[in-house]
């Protein structure tokens, strides 16, 4: 089974913009919020993997927007991880709105290990156990 | 020719993270200002529209990310009409780094043209005839 | 005793900015989220006051920034209102970091109530009586 | 007379939010995109002084809110140094709609010199002298 995590969200008023819904760009930050807590619950803290020089810069990004978010509603954001490359990993995303389950934005990021120099390295034997546990 | 646009935006500090680099979402963001000052260019105001009931919201947002742009860097936003639909608009961006103009970031957003209840509806003829002006 | 709320977050990624801190404008949008949950534990729902017609826009902001927050620190975010004036609202914040509890961020809002005209309006009985509800 | 500079802006459909105006937290990017346009005016490039390990974090901001900006205003920084103390500084802002020139926010921030090692230092001679340079 896939590797995978879900969030929830309640969205603010400054994600909102003159539509009255949450502007486009914000699903790439919940997105992200899901990836860092999709990582934490593998046992990997972004923050360390940082901290001890390995970073994961995205590579490419997309989202199809299929209903609109608004001020105050509870969202919920479900990441897994599709697919690890040698030095590059694949997080889709779909987003919707509770309670009841409603499909918002479906979505996916391309990400790339670089080391702090920003040359590409090999995923690294123990994230990659970690990556692809079944659950 | 195609339809086109540039514009001159100079990197926040509020647009950068942690790594040092701009977040990849606020590509977003350069690419709307894009968008809305082609569609000034083209003699259509984007918050008028709006007034008049005609909204033009994303349903497709994609980026590739190429290299990082950083805080006080100076970058060009150049948009153009790739394709309209029966009711739909597709632009496509470059963003590059200037004055070498090195490519930080590719993309594209799709768009529906609907109406204040969200009822999507056939791009005006006024508004065809501008958007695939030749320039 | 003073009506207070508490609420924790986890700072994001996108909140911070190339001095690896989170950007000073992200306190207000803290503040805020403080604020609209602690409207909430007293029984009265921004979107719903909105919806009412009743806008609660903010005059006046001061923040005071004691120590930085980094991404991922979870934060918690305490919310109280100081003041109901005729027309008027005074929210007082604090931001700490868990789990020591250190102060990074102390500051106020201070709001008027307007209906949708934009005309200041008093503060009706009903929310005046929940916003002073000892607790 | 003072030490003065002044910068146009577009309001941004992202800066806007629910109640259709620009979201209070935004001024205070407004704010600092009015200092780094002021100290380059003066011959301190911003990114330059982080390189050469000076940072000028903010320890207080203040806000006053008098008329909403909204999506597609051109709107004016205007900021100054109003004091230069021992390791700090302030700059005040204001920010008007063009073309009335009507007064939409007014505000200050008080910002610290410091090192890399967020150690106050004082403020170096040769900034000192510019930033107090008659115009």
């Amino acid at each position: 089974m896939v590797v995978g995590h879900t969030i929830h969200l309640r969205v603010r008023y400054e994600e909102t913009d003159t539509m009255q819904v949450v502007h486009y760009s914000k699903y790439l930050v919940y997105f992200e919020a899901g990836r860092i807590e999709l990582l934490r619950s593998l046992g990997l803290v972004y923050r360390e993997l940082e901290r001890d020089g390995l970073l994961i810069p995205v590579v490419k990004a997309v989202a199809e927007y299929h209903a609109p978010a608004r001020f105050d509603d509870e969202i919920m954001v479900r990441t897994w991880i599709s697919k690890v490359g040698t030095s590059s990993i694949r997080f889709d995303n779909e987003i919707t709105r509770l309670p009841e389950n409603e499909l918002l934005c479906a979505g996916h990021t391309v990400h790339v290990l670089v080391d702090k120099g920003g040359k590409p390295i090999k995923v690294p034997q123990e994230i990659r156990k970690r990556l692809s546990r079944t659950k």
